[in-house]
């Protein structure tokens, strides 16, 4: 049914639905099914427009910002499919949930590789043959390793990098390079339990519920805007240990309904946080 | 910041939301939030505007029924309080949350009195200072039940019939008079458990999750547009009487949502289903 | 069915099961259920015994004391039913569903009264004919506010103090008056946002679900024994006002469950944890 | 910690517990965890033991014979690993998710192979390294069909049949042979829903939520032991086809849960009721 999204984020004002849906109709094209959003707190403007037909998206794009405030973001369906690049570590789970629905084509984009600083990942990648790019953190600097990794990126041109338990620290420089393009889950109901052993901090805390965050990756550690969250009940019964095998569960549910609301272009950032139009 | 809402309801076809958002641009109005749903297997058109400003209802009904469909469906706030009678046996957990949140001014509704075929909860009913009327089922016959029960609810003129646990199934004649304004909570998870003992059904069946329904009562037993539902886990631990007891807790929640959805205008009926912008 | 409750506590050695039933087979008393866990971190045994025949409570406990390591802590049915005290503040929603379910008998404690620093509640607590006494933190120091305080508490010998969203910090010392007696409801999943204000640190974080924590007080502020946690989804849309009006619900069902486990001799205090026999 | 699990079912009786922890202690036998049932509507005695230590299975079944009912059913840790054999149709999402779990050993069982009446899932299958077999129902009849699918479960003499997302009814004769063996998910929470198509029959009531029952399979279609069941909530915005499409996700989870509890023996089962210990 839908052929074209449309996303929109400005200053509010007055008149702007009226503006944008009398510019599509104009067009002859039909809304199936709009969401818009005003964060009066910040007087900004969010809308997500599923359109029934197609139309030239650069024309549509210029037709829209001649109605609309001079610095008002515009996408129209910005492409049928993301590229993305998946940086891991040793962990399989939420790679092999990526990479099976990459092969069945339901993950909403294009694995082009893998990266990663340990081998272990390497067989499932190859199983699916997705090219799989070792780079090492232990003989080089943390700027070499960086720059090692940005160039197999730039070889991909991704749209998105997602971090599928990928256990470095990123610097300021790389993230910089990719800015709201990072997406990370982190094994922890965010803000509770950031940085390094969530589960061991949750085991101590005697916690009753344990959860995983998806989010945009930005320079404050595990501070970036929060795309989704998921909880799942513990009991005493939970070692750490245990902890950590049943994150796994949410932690791979968590990053693949993220993934599948940004690839559909459902999530909308600005500043800390992000809108998301489910 | 919202001062008014506007709800639409007609036969969908292009430019409805620019008629609709221009109409309200050229009354100076400004859109808070907006939600829009196309039926596209009944070309139906939805939608549920928080306008800013006030302005005259009446009006701006009429300037809108001017750019839409002829028999369109508008309401702009239709009430700033809705007015409710509550029908209820013998089972006081959904009727105290309701007087508890009438009491508190946060039930988004006003309840104009309890009705109940027991004198079981006259008690809790005069603690909140809430008229209580008795109506025995057993020396009349249906129809003269009915008959006295129509008699107070006409009196109170309310906009929606609760009935929160209610255990008499009312007859097509009575639910015809009030078509759309009566909201039953049943004890299962429709459709599952529907008529009778459904928790002795579910404890039968050893299903692991238990429910509950908020729904608009038709003269379909337990067929009525879902308003809202959740569930609780069970465990084989569970007999048929805990299950009873664990089920309390989720009618209660789930009613209380189903309220307040409907009374906050959040809730649109077409044919047996609900469109409901949260 | 269950006509007794026998709860214990001690360091873990071979064969204490084959010690407990049997002392409870050689007095002819049958197990509904039973549910044993030993923390091997701490090696410590922890035992809750459903018992279908009732039996003298101090004999019992004599015999069982007799088979197992000396400082074994043993309660056989503590009590028929736990009397309570209540601290609150100015917000009603959990005070009420406490009064509701003691009305009903629901409950499983009987509140003896209703301390607050305010009296904005004291209409419904003798709407339900629960004595409140207003204990003004303002013309005293802490010292004086808590002595008069304690002054009620002791004369109705409670076995709990709910602290159902009282605003105030108390001091170690009328902390350690009444060690894992105080339970507590915080209005955030702990331990992300403890201390003042959490939906407005959650509000500013962007967090996509809010939660509340049903503790045991010690002196470390948000830091006892959690008992039950539960979270609800949040979207962009919600403001902090917002999330504190739906924070409300899920306090309600949290601190009531906490209640119920703890009334019901399902929740073991060691160190700063908690078993839970559900 | 746990070396061997012991699963015990037999007729209840006073003593029952005690017998069973007399006997391991007088082996020098460590109860790590002991989870136990009284099932009071059919007098029926359930437990399950986590001991520290090995033991020789052989001699303690035997020695707990000795003090225990005569037709108890005891099982000391069966198997270190099931062997299974899958049955699937064209759907991915389930096997996808066995394979990987089975290929990282996680799965907590041995995947022996796939059968399908279509060739679909042979690619998957292969890159995994798991024997797949083509067992076409189209040129067959029923019994044939059956026969041939019999014989490649016999050479691999599996311990469970899974059936993940198994498009055809097996017959009384085959589900005869492998009794308490076979288990479904079915995509719908039980029973709501039965038969075919159940989320065209969700899409066309208007439910709120949809779900997954994983489920032991019997004769009566759909109405074997259930094991899980999980639900995710949906809108008035879903078609049929998205109810699909999420409940892929649920089903997925839930069959990955039941099939955890049933290789880990903490499902014992019971007439048509299933005793949960997790």
């Amino acid at each position: 049914m839908t052929a074209m999204i449309v996303v929109i984020q400005c200053k509010d004002q007055v008149g702007l639905v009226g503006a944008i849906s009398g510019t599509l109709a104009k067009e002859g094209l039909n809304i199936v099914s709009l969401r818009e959003y005003v964060d009066k707190t910040d007087n900004r403007f969010f809308m997500r427009v599923d359109v029934e037909q197609e139309a030239d998206a650069a024309m549509l794009e210029q037709k829209l910002h001649q109605v609309l405030p001079h610095d008002t973001i515009i996408t129209v369906n910005p492409l049928p499919e993301k590229k993305i690049v998946v940086l891991v570590t040793k962990e399989y789970h939420c790679l092999a949930d990526i990479l099976v629905r990459n092969h069945f084509k339901t993950l909403g984009a294009s694995v082009q590789c893998v990266i990663s600083n340990h081998s272990t990942l390497q067989n499932i990648c190859s199983r699916f043959d997705i090219p799989f790019f070792a780079v090492s953190h232990e003989q080089a600097d943390k700027g070499r390793f960086e720059e090692e990794m940005m160039d197999v990126i730039r070889q991909h041109s991704p749209d998105y990098i997602v971090l599928a338990k990928f256990m470095r620290i990123l610097s300021p420089g790389f993230v910089a390079k990719f800015q709201k393009q990072i997406i990370n889950i982190h094994h922890s109901f965010l803000p509770a339990f950031a940085g390094a052993r969530p589960y061991r901090q949750a085991f101590e805390r005697g916690v009753k519920l344990i959860g995983a965050t998806a989010h945009f990756v930005t320079n404050e550690l595990d501070e970036g805007p929060i795309i989704a969250q998921q909880i799942i009940p513990v009991t005493h019964s939970f070692t750490a240990a245990d902890m950590v095998e049943a994150g796994k569960e949410i932690e791979t549910a968590v990053l693949a309904r993220a993934l599948r609301l940004v690839f559909d272009d459902r999530v909308l950032v600005y500043k800390n946080k992000t809108v998301v139009f489910e």
